[in-house]
């Protein structure tokens, strides 16, 4: 393709994109396809020769995008937010576009300073702690992985290797997201030796004196404490563990503690919700947070800090010949392939400092008070009708709540709420998930796309109690 | 940003990267940049209130461009090429537009099915093996991984898997990428467990016979042989690994065979070179090769296929209560979280189905034909020269050679190849790396850009010449 086909076609996508955005409201939320569908209406084979661009897009609209299921609608609740923004879109084109390596200083050199840069800044708008910045000749770092997931497994790595030899034992909650138990698997820990401490049933967070004798009795039976993860707002209900108790049960052990704040910690951006880093700044050996959630970074942008990236490096550094030169060996520069698991990586700086610059520290504040603001108003809505049960906590952007279903068992109950969750999201008008707490079934709305305002919360509101009510007079 | 505002900056955007393609050779290849000098060039913090994307794109000018190195310019030689196309930037921006999370067949149907068709197209390509096709109800299947690292870790959690319990072993040549000295250290199989197995020293390839006493050793003395990594085109000098002999061994042991084609396996596009997967078919248990270095597809694009998926599901499959969904229970579909380290993943599919459509498989041919055709010429040059030795392997696009330094040590001789490099970096006018083998230095020409066209690896060797001359007539 030339650069003048580019600049046609380019053009071209451009505008799609941005009908796309204007007119994501059009379509059900989620996708109606069955199993097998999108890959039978195209050809089982590639083609033989090029074909003109127009298909490709003409594709798109028949077969892509009646298959998807729209993250970017005002009334996608789901999981958790995955946040586009058009400077995000753009800052990812122009690493597209560069098509720049940067898995060395030396292969482009402003793709790793961007990133130091960038994770700076992001450290400075979430008030972290100093230690945390990538300064050449201090311990401390940050830098942009794929996900938390990737990120679990490096602080599992620099964990084990700061503890040195011995049966490595990981401690988490029951609340704990899933990706940790998949980094025990995957660093050869193993699931055996993942323990997981009682929660508070009151909050789900986890419980400071469990973990202390778990670490306790593992010491004495001659296991590795080596690292806790605590979490700042579960995946579940958002939950927060008390880092600062954690932390001084970790250091007093010697045992590396990981914050997965993936969802929560962007919320920083606010002052008012700076509690929930609470202990951060004292304790946190690795800190872990997505600005691919719910602060308007396309995905995959999730940024760690390190308090010392001394046990990651060492634990994920091989030199080969072809990779030596001048700037690595002089020590005077960070080679970010020593700080991830894959060795190639894109020039991912570029969307986080678009997405920063586009908006200010005053339009980041605003995204995310303008989620809680929402959240707060479904919240009450909630707590104001006696068909449903809120659950208590939700600080961020999260509300789960649970219809009741009078004279029902607690099996039946959660049967019938997961019917309603369906029949809700059948109805393309807004997609929910759910999760389990003590039993329940409870649902999950998690606001934060920057397309939601107050009717999209409202109307959602309406067709939940509607399909609720609708389900309650339907003969059993 | 409005999609109005998207429209206008997406254009401008569009526009600056059709220039930046239309005038790359225009740029020094390496940047010039210092150690700090790139993020000195920018605010220390982040501004507290937005500013207009006119400012991001006059800093892209700026600061940026002078600190990249420029992998798309037609004269970039180095490591091995990072392609990058018009059509492989326009998926990539339908993948950020739309912003779907494709960890679930559930949370965007096309995203999946889409991969699941695009690499069943590539295996057709390449004429890989049927057991690799990725159908519902067979045992095998492809998926995209960000790099052949990452796929290494997942190959090697597949093999232990399937191994079960025990010491295990893993086998590699010394010429073996990196990677699979990283998957066995991040899956804490360890380096201990990594045995080097001689290479032929004529053509750098694996020893079978060696490999075969390796593995016997290992049996008896209660070692589990779980991985042995082939490589077919290895990262220094492309050298083959003997896939169906090493195969034999593998399968009378019952071992895993992983092929690591990251570089060339694309190259099979071209019936010609088939040859270099011969005993693929009937050995692999897993292949990975990267569109994203040689086959016009931006990274990250490295596609691995299994022929039996299921050690790896088990070895990654976790399935937390919020992930739970019918289509998931229903055994019908692939869910692609199970199939990589992260959990959520971006809709990379969409460039490779766009590259495929609009080259075509004859585009594909000839793209691969010319990197081969010019390397072949530059072989040529440096065979007819007395002052070089050709390493005589150079089948793909890569092309390794030694300037002759009569008179001196081997020592000497390096040391005076390394700085020939590093003038030759330093003019801007072409980028080449470097490897070792067997005590002496050579130069790497890795030859591969849709950019590059003839006139430029003849200037490229006259340069090198030229440059080799002024140092020879230097005094001592």
């Amino acid at each position: 393709m030339t650069p003048e086909q580019f600049r046609t076609y380019g053009r071209q996508v451009v505008d799609r994109i941005a009908d796309y955005l204007a007119t994501v409201e059009r379509h059900p939320v989620r996708s109606t396809v069955a199993p097998g569908e999108v890959r039978a209406a195209l050809p089982a084979h590639p083609p033989e020769r090029g074909e003109s661009f127009d298909a490709v897009l003409a594709d798109l609209d028949r077969v892509i995008l009646p298959g998807i299921t729209h993250w970017q609608h005002p009334s996608f609740f789901g999981y958790f937010p995955a946040n586009a923004s058009g400077p995000a879109i753009l800052g990812d084109l122009l690493s597209s576009g560069l098509g720049v390596q940067g898995m060395l200083w030396a292969t482009s050199p402003a793709c790793t300073e961007l990133e130091t840069l960038v994770v700076d800044w992001l450290a400075d708008l979430l008030d972290l702690p100093p230690r945390f910045r990538t300064d050449a000749d201090g311990a401390g770092g940050g830098v942009i992985q794929d996900s938390a997931s990737s990120a679990a497994v490096v602080a599992v790595l620099a964990a084990r290797q700061r503890a040195g030899e011995g049966r490595h034992r990981l401690y988490v909650s029951s609340q704990t997201h899933s990706s940790l138990e998949k980094a025990a698997r995957i660093t050869g820990v193993g699931v055996d030796n993942v323990r997981v401490v009682d929660v508070d049933p009151e909050t789900l967070a986890m419980d400071p004196a469990r973990l202390d004798e778990s670490i306790a009795e593992d010491v004495a039976a001659g296991f590795v404490p080596t690292m806790v993860c605590a979490t700042v707002g579960t995946t579940s209900t958002t939950a927060v563990d008390p880092v600062r108790r954690i932390g001084e049960i970790c250091r007093r052990h010697g045992v590396w503690l990981h914050v997965d704040a993936a969802y929560a910690g962007v919320a920083a951006v606010c002052p008012e919700l700076r509690w929930l880093n609470d202990g951060v700044a004292e304790h946190a050996d690795s800190y872990v947070t997505n600005p691919h959630k719910w602060l308007l970074t396309n995905f995959d942008c999730s940024v760690l800090w390190l308090a010392d990236r001394a046990p990651m490096v060492d634990a994920l550094s091989i030199l080969p010949e072809y990779l030596r030169n001048t700037a690595t060996s002089s020590g005077e520069v960070v080679d970010y392939r020593d700080w991830q698991i894959p060795l190639g990586r894109r020039f991912r700086a570029l969307k986080l400092w678009s997405v920063i610059r586009w908006y200010g520290a005053e339009g980041l504040r605003a995204h995310v008070r303008r989620g809680v603001e929402l959240a707060g108003h479904v919240a009450g809505r909630v707590a104001d009708d006696t068909r449903f049960a809120l659950w208590p906590w939700h600080p961020f952007g999260l509300v789960c709540f649970r219809p009741l279903w009078p004279g029902m068992s607690t099996t039946d109950s959660n049967a019938a709420t997961m019917t309603l969750l369906e029949r809700l999201n059948d109805s393309g008008a807004l997609f929910a998930s759910h999760t389990k707490v003590e039993g329940h079934v409870l649902l999950r709305l998690a606001i934060g796309s920057p397309a939601t305002r107050h009717e999209h919360v409202e109307s959602a509101w309406r067709r939940i109690v509607a399909e609720y009510d609708s389900m309650r007079a339907e003969p059993r």
